[in-house]
C-alpha cells in the first residue's frame, strides 16, 4: 500500500499492508486528520520513523473472526506494555514502553489501512458522518480540560491560542455557563467561536482582568506568558501544547500567587464521541480541505501555511 | 523601642513603639524565629524596608478595650485592603494592596512590639509554649502541602530539602501513612526526621523510582529538577520556595506526563496551633540557637550559615 511516510523527509511511498497481531484488528482507514503534533515531527521533534498520522476515523477490516469485524471506529492512540508499573498503576498512557499510533515505534493513519489493538477502539454511531468522527482524537484531548481543572459555571476562562484545539477547548468550555474567552491571532478563527458564546479577541486587544483558568493552547512561550500573567491568584493554568524550548518560568511567579500549572494530554474518547453524535460539536467550520492521501505531501504543506485549520486526507484507496 | 530594621543594612536601631489603627492590637511580641524569606530580604529580595520578621508569638497589649488583651497570640501576616476584587472574592491573602508582616508595606516582628488586626490572631492556648507557638506561621506553610496536593495514605511522597520548612513538611505528612521520602544534603537534619517514620537520603543516594507527590522546599533550580524528574506521570509537584532565577522549563515536561505544579504559601493557622497543642508536632529540634534582639545582627549571621535551622530571637524588652 502507498502510505505518507517519514523518515528525516515526508515522502509517499510503498510499505508493507500491516498485520494485525494478537489481540490487534486492521482498520481501513477512511479520513485521517493532519495535526500540530505531525508538523512536529515533520521537525524531527519526536525522533519518529514510520508512517505518519495519529486522528482517524476507519473501519475493522480483519481479522476475520474479530467480533469488530465491519464496525466503523475512532482509537485511542497509545499502547501501553501491560505489565509495566505504570500499566499496573492504570497508567497505561504513560508506559515508558509505550507506542503511540504515527508518533511513536507504531505505523500511523497516513495509510489505506492501520494496526490498533481491539482495546483501543470505540465504535461509531451510524448517525455519525466521518467528517465529524475523524476529530474524536482532537475533541476528547479538548475535553481533557475538564479533567485538569473542573470548570464549574461560575467561572471565568481563557483560551490562548485559535488554531483548532484552541477553539475545540472553547466551544467544549462555553456549554456549561462558565464565561468563556478566546484570544488568537486570526480574526477568521475567531469567527468561528463567537456565535457559539465565546467572546473573542485579538491577543493585543484583550481586556483587563484575571481569569480563574486560563488554558494555554498556542502552544508558544508568548502563550504561556500571557497565561501567566492573567491567571488569578489561586487560579490555574492548563497546559495543552507543547513546544521546542524552555520557558523561563520564575518560581515566584507559581509559588507567590499560589497558581497552578497543569500539564493536560489524551482525553476520553467516550465523551468526545456523545458530543459529535448529539451535534453539540459541530468540528465541520474547522476542515480547511480536505485531500487524497496521494496528495500527502501537498496536505501537509498546506497544514503549515499561517491560519490554516484541519486539513484532512482521505485514505481510501481508488480501488 | 530598639528594633531590628532593614533599610539596605540591618541595624538594630530605635524606632517609634507602632500604634494599632482601627480594628487593630499591639502585640507584645515573645519569640521571633528567622525565615529564609527573611534572609532574602537581606538581599534586597522584596524591596522592604522597615522593621524585619513575622514569625512570633505574643501577647496583646493594647488598646485597653481589646477584648484580646492580656491573651497570647500568633498573628497571621498578610494584610488586604478589604475592598478589591481579589479581596472580596475571599482572596484576601493576595491582594495587590497587601500589607505583610515585617515583608511588605508592615513594620514586622524583630521588634518588642507590633500590631496586627485584631482579625488576624489566633488564641494560642495556654498548655503551648512559646517556643512551641513561634512556628505557628511555618507549621501552617507546612500543612498547606495537603490542601495544594491532598496526600493519601497510600501515596509515596518525596520532599526536597531538609531546611526548617522541609523537614516540618515531611513531619506532617508522614503521620497519615503516606511513605514519606525525604532528600537533603545535611546528615544531621535528616536524623531529625528519621525517628519520626520519614526514610532519609541524601539526595545523591535517592533510590530509583517515582513519587505521585514531590514537595520541593530546598528553593534551589536542582530541587526543582529533582522534583520534575522523580515525579510520576500524572503526579503532583507542590513548589513549596521561591528563589532569585529563572527555572528553565521544558513545557513537554509537564504536558506529557500530564503532571501538575501547583505553587503553595501560607497555611491554616488553627490546624497548626491544634498539632502544636496536642503535641503531634514538637518543633523544638528545630531550634538551633535563641539571641536576645539586641543581638540580632549576630542572630542573622548565624541564621545564614550552611546546616543551621531555626534561630529565634528572644523580643522581650529587659525593661
Amino acid at each position: 500500500m502507498r502510505a505518507l511516510y517519514f523518515d528525516g523527509q515526508p515522502a509517499i511511498k510503498e510499505v508493507p499492508r500491516p498485520e494485525p497481531g494478537p489481540g490487534e484488528v486492521m482498520v481501513r482507514v477512511h479520513l485521517a486528520g493532519i495535526c500540530g503534533t505531525d508538523l512536529q515531527v515533520l521537525r524531527g521533534y519526536h525522533g519518529f520513523t514510520g508512517v505518519m498520522g495519529h486522528e482517524f476515523v476507519g473501519q475493522v477490516a480483519g481479522p476475520e473472526d474479530s467480533p469488530w469485524l465491519g464496525q466503523r471506529v475512532a482509537g485511542e492512540i497509545t499502547i501501553g506494555c501491560g505489565t509495566c508499573d505504570l500499566c499496573r498503576r492504570g497508567l497505561a498512557g504513560h508506559c515508558r514502553e509505550r507506542q503511540v499510533l504515527g508518533l511513536k515505534g507504531r505505523d500511523g493513519a497516513f495509510a489505506p489501512y492501520l494496526t490498533l489493538p481491539a482495546a483501543n477502539l470505540h465504535a461509531v454511531d451510524p448517525e455519525v458522518p466521518d467528517v465529524f468522527a475523524v476529530f474524536t482524537e482532537p475533541l476528547a484531548a479538548a475535553l481533557q480540560v475538564l479533567t485538569a481543572a473542573p470548570v464549574s459555571p461560575a467561572a471565568r476562562v481563557l483560551v490562548v491560542g485559535d488554531g483548532s484545539l484552541g477553539l475545540l477547548i472553547s466551544w467544549v468550555l462555553v456549554v456549561n455557563g462558565a464565561e468563556v474567552h478566546l484570544a488568537g491571532h486570526h480574526a477568521e478563527h475567531l469567527a468561528l467561536a463567537r456565535p457559539r458564546g465565546v467572546a473573542t479577541f485579538l491577543s493585543p486587544d484583550l481586556p483587563p482582568g484575571d481569569y480563574d483558568i486560563v488554558v494555554e493552547a498556542s502552544g508558544s512561550p508568548s502563550g504561556l506568558e500571557l497565561a501567566l500573567a492573567r491567571v488569578r491568584p489561586r487560579g490555574t493554568v492548563v497546559m495543552k501544547s507543547t513546544y521546542v524550548g524552555r520557558y523561563p518560568l520564575d518560581p515566584a511567579a507559581l509559588v507567590v500567587p499560589e497558581v497552578s500549572l497543569v500539564g493536560c494530554r489524551c482525553g476520553p474518547f467516550a465523551g468526545a464521541l456523545r458530543l459529535l453524535k448529539d451535534g453539540r460539536v459541530d468540528p465541520r467550520p474547522l476542515i480547511h480541505r480536505t485531500f487524497p492521501l496521494a496528495r500527502g505531501l501537498e496536505a501537509l504543506a498546506w497544514a503549515q501555511r499561517p491560519g490554516v485549520l484541519k486539513v484532512l486526507l482521505d485514505c481510501r484507496e481508488a480501488d
